[in-house]
């Protein structure tokens, strides 16, 4: 069966549309539209449209999150803020503190937002992304509903917490690093469930905690508690160091914006850091260095049996190019779910 | 065969007047001794006397290490520097530089230091831990020789690239993440070198560049060149992430630094960023809630087989207890080089 091709700016324009049905302002419903899009273009489907967008509907319908969120800045220093989100989604606050990020880097070298009481980030990558354009390094993280195990333990205690980095080069695609610290994250069981597919063995735990080393059936695995293994899988290949990194993003985002941990939390706290270059170097070397080491990760022999070596951002650039042509592929149950949402709100179909 | 017990007091002595010896000034060589023994007495000894220390001997008298380096800032801002070592060893212009980190910190609320043209950082964790005694959250990082495979190749491309992360508690052992972005560091290779151990599956790959998923006897790995894998190990489980968080320690490190990238280098290139608790949330808060949510994690209940649930850090601070106590283990054949370098450079000998 094949996907739906959509173009994009039928797309972003019913979506857009969509957020300012939930209250949302027409500004905030673009900014909202852009991050949505951005996953969608990128083949992040995990955190576009397909997955994410019905459950932001969700939320702001059960009164979980607030289309109109009186967010502010509650302490600053010259390089760093603190922002209350007011329980406003992710991917609107998101931007919007990034911007705050690279304005202080332009002062002070470096600039870091950290955000507690808020909604869903969506796909990270694209706050660090955010500072490409100002010839800025960014980095972003997010941390959310425990669903992963520590390792050795049999109660999930932490997001799947990813991290984004985002540097420019010259003339290559830039370097964009966007992935949880788990092995799988929560969305790509979601999407797994979605398409009946199997997972992995190293992915997940049995109900005990115990890794399995097996494929696994996805119906075998609880979407509401799918107790997810830490990257490594098991303490033989590492996963302790799953397990730390996770911490980390935890620590970095709710833990130092004030919010606590995310144990006994439905809500989310993220960080966003800017680090303007030319306060280390000089812009120019730097992405002239990144082209050429960028370049010589491209030529590394392949392995027996694989066909190329890629860096991070390299394929999500390939990827973005082709639907940006040719439209966003769309699977049949999502312009299902469009057809009648945009029913059901007064909206002009997206087909 | 039991190791030998040295008290930390003399065993700090006998390296001190070691570095002294290569014509590192007794300042420097107090610092050189006390990162090193951070790493004995918390039970990294892949990173401690054992394995270290005679390397860097080697270097001095290789001329490949500067024992006098003039060091400088070559670029700083607000929050920013950016250090030329002058050859000058990791472990000794580390703690500098990150008190450089820690002073911009207090003005800023962060403070970041890259630096380029230097020798071994050691274990990276110490600077990241003196951050602590400010209350701050320390970070470190490591570029160096590749050792590891991106994802897909067959070419080392990356160096081991470790990343660490010290965040303070109230009464609990502090937060303490130091672990390289391979599987395995390169240290614990030589280390098992040493000793004639194995490698479990997942760790390196063949000489072609296919990840081996069996036991690997020491024997087989080239110790100049042993083709690490990236944390995951393999594409299915994830090491597409640990070749991308290596990635992202390359570029804040080296290429930030203005020395572009490890290949094709010698010498090692690092950063060290202090994050002032206060800049974003009240410090004591910050405290009770790491306790609160580090005793959470400890009290996981375990996976069947599993004793208990650990955090990082943990294990480390109850090894330096016993250790600050009972004297630092050292393997026979590392007191037999003692013996051997203390008789050559006329040093009073350790036993």
């Amino acid at each position: 069966m094949t996907d739906t091709r959509v173009p994009e700016a039928k797309l972003r324009s019913v979506v857009t549309e969509l957020f300012a049905k939930m209250g949302v302002s027409p500004q905030d419903s673009a900014i909202a539209a852009d991050v949505l899009l951005s996953a969608d273009l990128r083949g992040v489907e995990s955190h576009g449209v397909s997955n994410m967008l019905r459950k932001y509907v969700r939320d702001y319908r059960a009164g979980i999150l607030n289309p109109a969120p009186k967010w502010n800045i509650i302490r600053e220093s010259v390089a760093t803020a603190t922002i209350d989100a007011d329980k406003g989604l992710g991917i609107i606050i998101g931007p919007k503190a990034m911007e705050i990020a690279i304005e202080k880097a332009k002062q002070a070298g470096i600039g870091m937002v950290t955000i507690k009481n808020s909604g869903h980030m969506g796909m990270v990558g694209y706050y660090a992304m955010q500072a490409l354009a100002h010839d800025m390094i960014g980095m972003a993280m997010t941390s959310g509903r425990p669903s992963v195990l520590p390792t050795f333990g049999a109660e999930p205690r932490l997001g799947t917490n990813p991290i984004a980095l985002a540097a420019p080069a010259l003339t290559k695609a830039p370097f964009v690093f966007d992935a949880a610290t788990s092995v799988i994250s929560g969305n790509k069981v979601g999407l797994a469930q979605r398409l009946g597919a199997k997972l992995g063995p190293g992915l997940v735990a049995d109900k005990n905690g115990s890794p399995l080393m097996r494929e696994v059936d996805i119906k075998e695995v609880d979407p509401a508690n799918p107790l997810l293994l830490p990257l490594g899988g098991t303490r033989e290949l590492g996963s302790h160091k799953g397990y730390g990194l996770s911490a980390i993003v935890e620590i970095l985002t709710g833990i130092l914006a004030g919010a606590g941990s995310s144990l006994g939390r439905n809500d989310f706290s993220h960080t966003v850091v800017a680090y303007r270059i030319d306060a280390f170097m000089d812009i120019e070397a730097f992405k002239k260095e990144m082209d050429e080491w960028l370049g010589l990760l491209e030529s590394t022999a392949p392995a027996p049996g694989q066909e190329r070596v890629i860096y991070a951002g390299l394929m999500e650039a390939e990827v973005e190019a082709d639907r940006r042509a040719n439209g966003i592929p769309l699977h049949k149950e999502v312009v299902e779910w469009f057809s009648s949402i945009c029913q059901e709100l007064s909206i002009e179909p997206l087909l």
